[in-house]
């Protein structure tokens, strides 16, 4: 997408200084300009920078005054910082929303509902009894099941799955190669030592806003609902086990893993690589470190868990340095022996 | 797909108290009953819910007597958790077989041969020399490569991504965006610091009744064959590497990670996020706790592994809860110190 | 693919022993010989084996003078490992690079331009302005989005997701299911409670010689780039978030996590499970162990790295040996205190 200076200029309420007719395709940092970008001044720390930036376009505040002269245009707005990030949030959100229509081959079963102003890419596939709401994005190699529900404004990304029966709400993000709705790992031994697999016949919720990251996996309920709530928001690779709960607003980072039925509260930040065990609770607003593993439930609210079987995290860095003088301790411990 | 109660009752030998034209389109637990579901009541425990369910039916045991009246219908049969159970596997199977056929656009060489009762998705792509079994489902999006063989009965999830030459038995499952065959991680290190890849060119065998989960990989040998064993069950996001071989009836649970050329045992329980290194061997009917790092052999069989670098699991928790207590231990040094 | 002994002895510069049209459709390891295979003997050791192998051919070395009658054919050459590890090459090759044309359906915007020699499969997707180089191989189910750019003999395995913008470099290798360009985890907390998500616009950018494994997902730069730099290695379900950059030839094994803005220097070595937090740097030539976490910038080039919080690996094993004699450091104590 190409704009002119001048729309740009008309976007952010602001006047260009040079020629209105420049055209940009991308947004750059000002120290890494180049031809087609525009980028902004707000800091004099880059200032430096506007003097010999290769962008096309500088956004610089109402306020500035030039040592010399500028190789670029300038569009000055009430606030550079601000003016840039609205037109980070507009072009981010065209990016996202410009597609529409229909690409084929496409598929969609007869059956389902599609909304207004939906966009379904070549090798989508939308199987029986769904129902698709306004706007929204079904990227390449998308596959829908059966009777599935999605809310407005949703985009599925490239090769997202979303397993029959799943319910997505409004504004969620589903990243590519994410999955949803794969049947949970349950399995009965039996006596002779072969598992015999336990129906898992229940769905997965995703509530409004949830973002799921690529290549994730949220496994579906044995029976009732594996629940992403409100705002809730999942990165790359992250496993979430049939029966979970997680709370409102609560970010899961990358690699972590949540086993089966355990319940997360609200407004947890949970950071890489954590894995919490089944059948546990989590309370509101608890932080867990990056690597923590998590045995029991966490009952008192607002607690920063941390370590290798999750120690609150000040008691853990103390026994953690003390290990690192383990050799020194039993040095030590061998001296008084000998005094003895 | 619905049923009337008259059907269920019929499949499970019991009797509809109520109407027997009602349907139910799901299975629910009784205290999350809700219109066109069916749930059972086997413990006492939760008989107040049968008097205030939502639920369309409910199946009981014989000997069931209302205190009062009860707001849905009921199947009466001899015993009800495992008429349940026997409903929720006949929905599970009906769920999982009833596809057959082929949507289009879909793509099979015509040098492949495909069996009887099978399923072939919009977007399903089977290369050449294939040969595939009867009432095999291939959903959408699934990609099977060249000179592939597929067993009977197995089931490929969306997008599952079968590389050329994997042999796969009968009643295997291969869940949403799994990876089999793809290239081991094997390369040369060369004298001006670069890598040369080396040639990967075995294959990946399942044997009967294995199942894979979402988003895992499992990597073709570099020459001869990576197997999983008859019954093995693999979950979620985990890595197996080339040339590897997991034992009969093993379960590996999600985010596992097991090294190029590590032999696994049968009947092997594996927890999360374990890692485990190359050119091992672990023992049959070990265990192995979540997150533990394993870096050597497992010889004697029926141990259970813990820790950061695997130890016994007994000895791992009393040296941790020692670890909890260094900064007593320190201080308890210091004294003595003190005292001399 | 199918060669008789006597075009294999052309390709190697050796003889035949045998009956020159003989086929063999794939390379076997000498001790598991099956009809079709052709196998090696370079080492002494294995010499048992090819007085009973039933391989179709061995490669021998000019010297070898069999004991008694060998049951297949021999090729013999200069030296039978290199003439092994050349036709294992030339066989690798030929496997990677044979299929060209276009499989229908496929999916090619008009206004992106493809080179000669490529290799489009069925269901693969290529969006707008794409610059497509020279043999390049897009297999099954793989999208290129919008903008994005693809130097000549790189291969995208089944399902591999390139987002709009990626720019790819010659010979590369993207595996099955990987993502490539997915957005950025970054959340802005509002006063709320909720999370506003921070427009991801950068892209990514992989040089030449760059290996991408199976369903590992490397994100776009929030503003910029994300780099992988000439002939780095990633192994499978590995996460690259945003703005990483990763050094020349520095190798990347599976499941391991490099957080935001990290950059990574060169010929390093990182193995399986290891944890990376954001904005710091790691030295060249470092090697950071198995399920190491790493939570400061490493500045000395050349080290080894390892434990649950990054310590040099030999303090490390000395800590762990006494963590795992914590129990006895303990009784010493209390005997010392008890003669106090």
């Amino acid at each position: 997408m190409k704009f002119t200076l001048g729309q740009i200029a008309n976007i952010l309420g602001g006047k260009v200084e040079g020629d209105e007719n420049l055209t940009v395709n991308t947004l750059v940092k000002i120290q890494e300009g180049k031809p087609g970008g525009i980028g902004f001044l707000a800091n004099e720390k880059y200032e430096s920078h506007i003097y010999t930036t290769k962008a096309t376009a500088i956004i610089v505040s109402e306020g500035f005054k030039p040592k010399s002269q500028v190789p670029c245009a300038l569009i000055r707005v009430k606030d550079a910082y601000n003016g840039f990030t609205n037109l980070l949030e507009a072009y981010d959100h065209l990016n996202k929303t410009s597609k529409t229509g229909i690409e084929e081959p496409s598929f969609c079963d007869p059956s389902s509902t599609v909304g207004e102003g939906c966009y379904r890419a070549a090798f989508s596939y939308i199987g029986k009894n769904c129902s698709i709401g306004n706007n929204v994005k079904i990227h390449a190699h998308v596959t829908i099941g059966d009777n599935t529900v999605i809310g407005d404004n949703t985009i599925l990304y490239y090769g997202a799955k979303i397993k029959n029966g799943s319910v997505l709400g409004k504004n969620c993000e589903i990243h590519s190669g994410a999955v949803i709705g794969s049947d949970g790992f349950g399995f009965a031994p039996q006596e002779d030592g072969t598992y015999k697999s336990i129906p898992q016949i229940g769905n997965v919720i995703l509530e409004d806003y949830v973002s799921v990251g690529a290549n994730t996996t949220i496994d579906c309920a044995t029976i009732g609902s594996t629940i992403i709530r409100k705002g809730a928001k999942i990165d790359n690779l992250v496993q979430i086990a049939h029966n979970v709960d997680v709370g409102e607003n609560t970010v899961i980072a990358s690699q972590t893993g949540i086993s089966g039925s355990t319940v997360i509260g609200k407004n947890c930040i949970i950071a890489g690589q954590v894995g919490i065990v089944g059948h546990i609770t989590i309370a509101d607003n608890t932080t867990i470190a990056a690597k923590t593993g998590i045995s029991k439930s966490i009952k008192k609210p607002g607690q920063t868990i941390f370590g290798y079987m999750g120690m609150d995290i000040k008691d853990f860095l103390k026994s953690y340095s003390l290990f690192k003088n383990l050799p020194q301790i039993q040095d030590k411990l061998k001296e008084l022996e000998k005094k003895q």
